[in-house]
């Protein structure tokens, strides 16, 4: 696997104290990028190796990884809110989607979800993601062209208004009401399709399992995942002393037509 | 999507409170099966939809679903450490693997994170998965053949001794001292390729952080996954009285080359 | 300090995995306990010192502590609701009490918290526990006596049709629904006084928090408390499989008047 | 309560989001204090109600709250390393301490634990509170004499030459190597006396719990307390985004003298 143009870098220099600085780049020929420890001529990276080591300008060490799809969520997180591996790696599973399958995303954002969903989903699968705002869509276009998937559609479009796909795998929403399109959800999957839906507050989590009770989903949980990073040198290990306190509830369940 | 002879559905029986009740059947021809609530006609869901309610001979609803692979590896968890939606959702995201890649597994268990790998590889992936028991290996097939996996070798051997397998994308270790097979997996993968660890006591996090990192490993990370589920109904949201308190610490990094 | 008749002792028994097997009993003179691991002679440990090592009839060594209040706080729990360490220690700190206040507790149960607030007032401070369930306020009588405490009076009386006490320092509330109560408590507090509410839902924080903020509360904090417990031998430091994943919420405000 | 010259006070502006702004200050007759908001006259605060409003010199209003135990912890933070009250709590509680105790802290810090404990021993207890650092003796001092309780003495001493005191109820240590004076705290405190230890690390839950087992300590306990905390309006409740995501690990002991 060599470095070509036109695709991603994560270019990484150890600060002192041995943290990691990292830069998000697209390899072009004739750019060079400026960080506090020099300049990096990024088009001489073209044709190397993923995972050397080359130098600054001042002779600093940078790590040059193959970005993963964690790494670029991560970077993406500068405009919108991000969506964390601990959430979308649980999200991911507890859908129970598969390769091949077609799914609707209502709440496009920067597009963080989508491109892990796209990913997993392969070829033969499908996204279709919905979002009112048209920069969320510019964004999310931008982010998923760098991946070169041709697997996702990115709709401009108020979801309240109807989805025209039918007899999905499963739904997916991070929006601020999403209990009012649960009744459209439900028509929208197919028997034994899944719903997956992100909020912040308590409140949402009550509207959200209450309609989802009394529309007919079975199976439904409700999840909160917290990730506690650690850290480990010579002398000693332990929890670090700050951690993110709350991104979101994962909200699950399945539809299931009743017996009569 | 049909019912069909040699797969396997996930039955639900809800008590009375409200509680799911799980069973994880292989569909065939002529089985019935015994409950708390009456028996179930296992033959008679051939040809029917996913998703539908059937009620055992006592006239009590049994919902029939489709497995996820979630619903499957929490049923293995019967005989062995089973790992967690919460942990291997991560452990899948953070890996940077994708579909096509290929990966050895050291520490095939009971085959639950097997078949979560193996899933999200694809047919285009690999997964090669060393297990000294000869047991692990036993039920691990079992539990691989019913999903119709060929892009999955099980292998009866010790990894100390040595892999076969070169260039892998990512090595995954679920094993009591994988620091002592941290050099020889180092040479094993890819450039930039990336390893996976599993443990879980905190001595074993300084063994496998010191190691990694004077063997040449990058962007070392160490997290401790935690899912809190929550309950709902007309009354009240709050979290569970009871929580998982801890499985296992991930950590993760990436093969680099050093500039000279 | 030796064990007199009539005080409470903690006997502890460790199992062959080192697991405490812990026993609460009274200092009766003509009293034999039975354990699983033969019986206990009660009366011939009068006279002697705590933290002694005695013998049951089969030889087994019996440990003689005395108890302290997290120690019975934790064996009243059998009947009711107890309140753990992690709730009680930030509470009694967060409330501001001091030794010598005066203070009001809504909602006795158990007596444990009660115990507790009484302990840490010391003789010049008091408490005023009001429950409105006879067996609540028999159970803490005879749980307070243990104790000789003469600072608590517990009164059987809804605290809805009003409290008597007025110029309190602090205001506890265990009940079902504290902010129909909180007009009130203000009025009793004495300027700056706090009020600490346990509740266990999401809708009663709510509830609190937007009553208190009308009423002219100040500095609300809401809290969850979680304790993670370690298990640690020679061969490893890991923390506990199992926890406690919910008990409450713990909301705190002070009376502030308004400039005007 | 009259406010007093010679006090301290905790002053609350609160910003436009809601946010308080908290200023702890001595009372003195002459003194005048700047804000962001405008200027504060302490002086003509001398003889008003605790739980006041009052106005800085631009009209912004300034809430006046006798500060509790904690506000005073929180703002003692500032040089040195504080202990929240999710930890200063348990111990509290856990180490079961009483009004009257005599107990040795070794590891004065910024007096924050010394503060907390002199007050709940109450006049009749004595803490005795080592450190090396003649800076921690220094800023303890002060931190002391704000509250004038004349139940602590401070001693710049190494505790590991040898502490004065026996027959003690409770030590606690927080210092880098607590392990090593283990031994020695056994032969201090008193039959059943508690020793209660807060460690960083996880190595150092190891040393501390294998040495406390060697040495015949019993109801060993290992906790760490985690403090989530929840925001709330007319709109939503949540957990906060951000939270303190380590401080230490809080372990305990009894000493037990074994049969024989």
């Amino acid at each position: 696997m060599f470095i070509k143009e036109g695709g991603l870098a994560l270019l990484v220099i150890y600060s002192k104290k041995g943290r990691p600085k990292k830069f998000l780049v697209k390899i072009e020929r004739k750019k060079v990028i400026h960080t506090h420890k020099g300049t990096i001529d990024i088009g001489s990276l073209i044709g190397k190796d993923w995972g050397m080591t080359t130098e600054t300008s001042k002779g600093v060490p940078v790590e040059v990884h193959r970005p993963t799809l964690v790494d670029i969520v991560e970077k993406l997180g500068r405009s919108t809110q991000i969506i964390y591996p601990k959430d979308s790696g649980f999200i991911l599973l507890k859908s129970g989607i598969k390769p091949g399958d077609r799914i609707v995303e209502i709440g496009t954002g920067s597009g963080a979800l989508t491109l892990i969903l796209a990913t997993f989903l392969g070829p033969e699968g499908k996204v279709y993601s919905y979002d009112i705002r048209e920069s969320s869509i510019k964004v999310a276009k931008q982010n998923l062209n760098a991946f070169q998937l041709s697997n996702v559609e990115l709709k401009l479009k108020d979801a309240k208004e109807g989805i025209e796909e039918n007899n999905l795998d499963a739904v997916f929403m991070d929006i601020p009401d999403p209990w009012e399109l649960l009744p459209m959800v439900h028509r929208k999957l197919k028997s034994n399709g899944t719903f997956v839906i992100f909020v912040p507050s308590c409140e949402q989590i009550s509207k959200v399992v209450l309609a989802a009770r009394n529309i007919g989903f079975s199976l439904i949980e409700i999840h909160e995942i917290l990730d506690r990073e650690f850290e480990c040198n010579e002398r000693r290990t332990r929890p670090h002393p700050r951690m993110i306190g709350h991104t979101g509830f994962i909200i699950i369940g399945r539809k299931i037509k009743s017996s009569s």
